[in-house]
């Protein structure tokens, strides 16, 4: 029997995580971390859910757009969508009218990826599979179909993208085992957000020391000699042999970030994260020129909102890190064609999470990225940061820093009911109190 | 006496433009033309006017975010605005929650453009000018401190651009009056939309030709056959002496976009434009050197959403025509570096217009960039489309296939109460009336 959906609700829920600096950085001083909430409901009660992440004022507009979009999911079967994955996915994203607000990027592509996250939770849900399954059980060609390979072919063709997933078929078994068993590796940014005291950076670097942590990220940019210390006490504390990365959130101009990461050099960054405007794709080129001779690469992704700009990033030599979101591009769709894409210009995934939610999604994806596509974890790791997680009913498992595969079915989003409720914006019980505390 | 904003109100004027196919394209082939339009108001009763250009659905979309954007301008006076403009651009572009689902893209920006428009308006009517005339008159100095230089100084220093404008003062006062009895030359779009039959085309470009116009753009894209034909009725028409411009709205991928528009080389293109995504710069690039050797040049910009897409562009060679907007991108200040860029790297500006109040806004631009940047009409014109001029206070004037200057105070974007009030969406009198026939 198909899955009609005959229902989309979508929630703005915000937890004020701006209260205690966590998540502050160089651009975004004082964020609360937020959801646009999606849940998709078919004929037969069956349920899924999705989300995109934002960080507070603004994702009253997202909410917005998901209901623009929910038109044009209402009535659909889900079989008729997976039928026909990319073609539904280039009716979201290239509707007649709504493209002109984007395309593909913004506001529209955050609400695309809440509602396709919702369709694919509700996709492994039916069949039974964590979302990672679901990935790694299909043929490569179902996979393909699901791409948009609309302006990326100079890049990557649908038959090499085939060729990829066919190759990797050898040893996926054991990788699959392997995963089960160790876990993907993870990497910390609880320890070292821009608002915590030198005190808190220490405690929060020796916890995680003892808790198994071999790889640290540092927020910097704001101020050149807060830099310099902070970045010399995370290495001091962690030794010569574990990884510090540093993360400027789009902080400094061109010539500005070679200058400033010259002078973090001695503290050996293994790349230095979002040094300029992510749209830069020639200005991140120019910086991973410089500092190639000081052994530290460019990563970015979080900002970049669609496989176009991440196909010149690649073309350009501009990262040497890629580091996919779950919620800024179109969902598992448009990353299936970025990873895929990375594979071939040989330059590893390592994801981008945090936030809302972000570490139980992109789990997903990358653990689909190590067992069908790269089959390598060298200079792989994923992102985690001890936040949130709380208001998940499967939240993500970490197991001596790596990443436990999830287990249940489903994309891993579906938030508690009670946290729901409480952290909705404005009427949740918690912010009439934050509303009544400052009135 | 400082203006005080006390009020900020914006509508979705929707226009059934779809009905008759006008605007008809590859990509977008049933819009309504619509405007989210803003209303400010200072303490003493004066008002600016601004407006963004949508294309129907998800015009709602853009005015909650231009709601969002409305407690950062409400409480400031203009004076406060006006002496750090550089400074309220970067509250507007950067406010640390907002920027996230930007940042300067996409619905946030054009809600900006939208926005700061009206602030523009509001500054050019209290010093009694219409728009172009303010920014002619002003010091190099002022102009320059409206302009956020954050991502551009590895193309354009600050110094650079004062240079510029330090050097363009040479016969300004004879190119405003030359501008005062000539106008600025246009070119016309409104010929050949995909929609239109063969009949319509030949009789409106007889009309046009007839007219003075001399300069003549196509909608290619959707077949090649078809464009075949068009193109060969169009040039066959206009002579080989005057202009014929194709415009494929994003409709090809690269390698696409060279074998289809080398199969149009016969009809003399000057340009093609939007061959392939707005945001493939790199793509852009290697469909200008293929092209180059056919004397085909590449144009875009409508859907360019910021100064730093234009300067990768600029510094890439990916553009040989520079198409501004008045809408897309963070309204004047965001369009000034952009003049200056292109003056710097020699590319001519050709705005983009059409749409709802296009022309009557980038008019004023253009004209600033005629006067005060680039002192050169080579290879120069400004789009024009006659659609639905009649709903605004100081419509466009034509003569001769010429802007002439408004002469009334502020931006030319002040729309007909009336106008407003009959095609606000949902609720304006046209839709009803729409609603009741297809009920």
């Amino acid at each position: 029997m198909p899955q009609k959906i005959v229902k989309l609700t979508v929630q703005d829920v915000r937890f004020p995580t701006s209260l205690e600096l966590h998540g502050s950085d160089a651009m975004h001083t004082d964020p609360d971390y937020s959801v646009a909430y999606v849940v998709i409901e078919t004929d037969q009660g069956m349920r899924g859910y999705g989300l995109t992440f934002t960080v507070g004022r603004g994702t009253e507009i997202v909410v917005c757009a998901v209901e623009a979009l929910s038109a044009l999911v209402i009535g659909k079967s889900l079989e008729e969508i997976v039928s026909d994955f990319r073609g539904f996915y280039r009716l979201l994203s290239s509707d007649g009218q709504m493209r002109w607000i984007g395309p593909e990027k913004g506001v529209i592509q955050l609400a695309t990826a809440a509602v396709l996250n919702s369709i694919w939770d509700l996709w492994a849900r039916l069949e039974g599979k964590p979302l990672w399954k679901l990935l790694v059980d299909m043929e490569p060609k179902k996979l393909i179909s699901c791409i948009d390979f609309r302006y990326i072919t100079d890049a990557l063709t649908e038959q090499e993208a085939l060729d990829i997933l066919e190759k990797a078929k050898e040893g996926k078994l054991q990788r699959v085992d392997q995963m089960l068993k160790e876990g993907y590796p993870a990497y910390t940014t609880s320890c070292a957000w821009l608002g915590y005291s030198d005190q808190l950076l220490r405690q929060l670097c020796n916890d995680a020391l003892k808790d198994g942590w071999t790889k640290f990220k540092v927020k910097v940019g704001a101020d050149l000699e807060d830099d310099i210390r902070r970045c010399s006490l995370i290495r001091q504390m962690i030794g010569p042999h574990n990884s510090l990365m540093i993360d400027a959130n789009q902080r400094w101009d061109v010539g500005e970030a070679i200058t400033w990461v010259t002078k973090l050099a001695e503290y050996k960054p293994l790349w230095i994260e979002e040094p300029t405007c992510p749209d830069d794709i020639l200005g991140h080129a120019a910086i991973s020129k410089a500092l190639a001779p000081l052994g530290i690469g460019v990563a970015s992704g979080e900002q970049c909102h669609n496989r176009v700009m991440f196909k010149q990033f690649l073309q350009a030599g501009a990262l040497q890190f890629i580091q996919i979101d779950s919620c800024r591009m179109g969902s598992v769709n448009e990353n299936l064609a970025v990873l895929l894409m990375a594979h071939k210009f040989n330059v590893p995934v390592c994801p981008h999470a945090g936030g809302v939610g972000l570490c139980e999604l992109v789990q997903h994806l990358i653990l689909f990225d190590y067992i069908s596509v790269s089959a390598s974890l060298d200079n792989r790791m994923c992102e985690f940061v001890d936040h949130l997680h709380e208001h998940f009913i499967s939240p993500v498992e970490i197991k001596n820093a790596h990443y436990m595969p999830p287990k249940d079915p489903g994309y891993s989003c579906e938030m508690k009911e009670a946290s729901v409720q409480s952290y909705q914006y404005p009427q949740g019980e918690v912010w009439k109190q934050i509303k009544k505390q400052k009135d």
